[in-house]
């Protein structure tokens, strides 16, 4: 596994070739970079941009030491002189961010770079790698407390996860998502999300007889889950039900249906739960579930009172990439842009402004220049500055987790459903407008 | 990030609370647990099986510290005594594995774990998350290599890649996939792939005019490729030509299209550099490429050399997950199965035998008990016992990467397609068929 020591060399060679190619010509100026994606996946109405914190707190620390100096030079393409000014690299630069967990649409910075241009650029596959991961899994998962609408969402993705980078930071993600618990230990005591676990069929089959089995683990776990599907979902609650009528004290929570027709064996299994009085005990949901069919389940009614997910989250399946970009948009006080088929990007350091209605819900974003003053709420803070973090960001995990869900919560209601909709409108301020003209024009000759 | 010493907790807390209930049940007897995938997701032929290695070389070396223990304590739902045999606890079994880069079909064992239950179930999640992600990978980058068919194709996937743990593993696995350089630093000097690069749009816009940005990278880098799409692609191209023709010394190795109609670019560029007698100059094509888009070029014969894939590798996007199983098959000495709706299992510890015609082409696999002698190549073999690796196991990653390649090449052609192929026979044994049906009957009653 990759050490946390060895992040500065997880860079693609261009990054290094051009900090050499800068250095060798004496451009120190400082650049501005934006990170922001082109459009959005099909089936996302926007991005909870995620990330951006672990970004800032790595940023400050990136040392090369004599051992990465030694590995560069085996690559033959780096002159000393340059692997010297790499050994004292220190990010000197600032960043400016919006908070954990805010809902952002095409085009708007999630974060921008301002550095000499060779720091900021050294830092581009690093700085997407993060928050690219944790907004993936979050704009995923957030859509799943959309579909489960209150009922708890539990996490049971790490062996889904690509890595075990992901499986650790993506629970941070997901609880900015507002999931409500995780079945993976160390990611759930880091990121303060409450651990859960019932047992796998393994456990069941490993006993001659279901019954054994849960009888093991009442006693060890009082009010446990039990897993009933292992062979047939009826029969084993119809057994466990005679086990609780002839043994009053044993406490069972609830119970989890893992395979099959959800909805119906919900309704079969709470029916016999039900009718022998055993109305407490609560059923949970797994098994192939994303939102979709956590959002058919509760609008047939089912009887589930929680849902476990893993595949779906675990890899974001249906949109497990986002087309992030870091553009250069400043250089040494000028601004820049690209001109690529279809991907024509916006010069200049960037504020985003949010407005919202007398409700509270958002209305519309103005994109602006940095100094331009706007109505609305500004996205983007600085949080690194002078290369260190400013003192009191990024605050506790625990507000940054309400302000999430606040941000959230404010959306127009359309975008807080699974359809696809459109129309939240995203403006440029015709300051922005003039330059990107303007500095089309200069590009162009 | 996760560190490397804290893996063991990189666990679902119910493969914890299983094995306390082993462990107090005193339940120590050998399980043999199978790793396997029901199905194939819709975009792929066979799975690419890859990480074996990785668990093998891992699964000796897990210790739970007093600081781990600490943090389980506070869990509140472990007995001190169990703890206390976590903190000793020491992988004493056994791994059979296929060989990393075995293409496999539905249901066949990637690996397969004997050892007392508690030890086996532990590893549920770690075991499943590393051969999921270098599996996920390297199933998706060898249909890279099928469409490219020859010509290079090179990882520019870590940003989009999860986290950095996939970033770094998962170069490894495109390396086993037949993939012929990354632009990650990293893990291409660690998994001695070609680390190559070139340079961002925004080295080029730095620049007041894109020929000093080539200037400089062609003086520093003799023999590079220059990024020609920033503003014009063509005019960019013309530029070059002209220069070349001025200073006859410059080398320029190639140019590189990321954006626009890739096909009538490269013509285009082609013919530039062709009517000006820069024919040894490559063209490289990037910006959204998966195997459908190389397929197409190729099929086209756009004059392209090379191509750069980014999103469509790194997250494995058409499909990222895959349905991973590890299931008990064996406990005791008992055959174990589960019969849940859809999920029914097959019992026994297995051996999988791969049938060659005279050209060496694979035709036909059969699943088999262990203990059965069939046919074939048997391509499961132990590689760790004793809970340690095998000496000589697993050998050079070269050696590895040619018997993949020596695997794929085996395929009947139409398995090394992009097109959705089927009838690969794959056949369960008398044995194993009498053997489910027993183990059936019994947990039916």
């Amino acid at each position: 596994m990759i050490r946390q020591e060895d992040l500065p060399l997880m860079v693609d060679l261009y990054e290094l070739a051009m900090a050499q190619a800068y250095w060798a010509e004496g451009m120190t100026d400082t650049a501005v970079f934006s990170l922001f994606f082109r459009e959005l996946p099909e089936n996302r109405n926007f991005i909870l941009a995620c990330g951006q914190q672990h970004i800032a707190e790595l940023i400050g620390q990136l040392r090369f030491t004599g051992d990465h100096i030694e590995r560069l030079r085996q690559l033959n393409r780096f002159e000393p002189e340059f692997l010297d000014w790499l050994s004292g690299f220190r990010f000197s630069g600032s960043i400016r961010a919006v908070e954990e967990g805010t809902p952002l649409f095409p085009q708007e910075p999630i974060l921008e770079v301002t550095a000499p241009i060779a720091e900021a650029q050294l830092l581009e596959s690093l700085i997407m790698n993060y928050v690219h991961l944790e907004s993936v899994l979050a704009s995923k998962a957030v859509r799943l407390t959309f579909a489960a609408d209150g009922s708890p969402v539990v996490d049971f993705g790490m062996r889904r996860m690509h890595g075990l980078d992901s499986a650790h930071r993506g629970v941070r993600a997901y609880r900015l998502a507002g999931l409500s618990g995780t079945s993976n230990v160390v990611a759930g005591l880091d990121f303060g999300l409450d651990v859960s676990g019932t047992m796998a069929h393994s456990f069941v089959q490993a006993y001659p007889d279901e019954m054994e089995a849960f009888k093991v683990y009442a006693r060890l776990y009082p009010g446990t889950t039990l897993l009933v599907d292992t062979y047939d979902t009826r029969r084993a609650v119809r057994r466990i039900v005679d086990w609780l009528r002839q043994e009053p004290d044993v406490q069972i929570g609830g119970i989890r249906l893992d395979s099959g027709d959800l909805e119906q064996e919900a309704r079969d299994c709470r029916k016999i739960l039900d009718d022998a009085g055993f109305r407490d005990i609560k059923i949970m949901a797994s098994g192939g579930l994303d939102e979709y069919r956590i959002a058919a389940l509760r609008q047939a009614g089912a009887p589930i009172d929680g849902f476990g997910v893993g595949t779906a989250i675990g890899a974001a399946n249906d949109a497990p990439a986002i087309e992030l970009a870091y553009k250069l948009t400043e250089y040494a006080g000028e601004p820049k842009m690209k001109n690529s088929s279809g991907k024509t990007s916006w010069p200049g350091a960037k504020q985003v402004f949010r407005q919202f209605d007398g409700d509270g819900l958002a209305r519309k974003d103005i994109i602006a220049g940095l100094n331009e003053q706007i109505d609305g709420s500004p996205l983007l803070a600085t949080v690194v500055e002078n290369g260190a973090l400013l003192p009191g960001y990024p605050g506790s995990l625990d507000e940054q987790v309400a302000r999430a869900r606040d941000s959230v919560a404010a959306l127009p209601p359309a975008f807080r459903e699974l359809e696809p909709t459109e129309g939240f409108e995203v403006e440029f301020t015709e300051y922005l407008k003039h330059l990107q003209a303007e500095t089309l024009k200069k590009v162009s000759t």
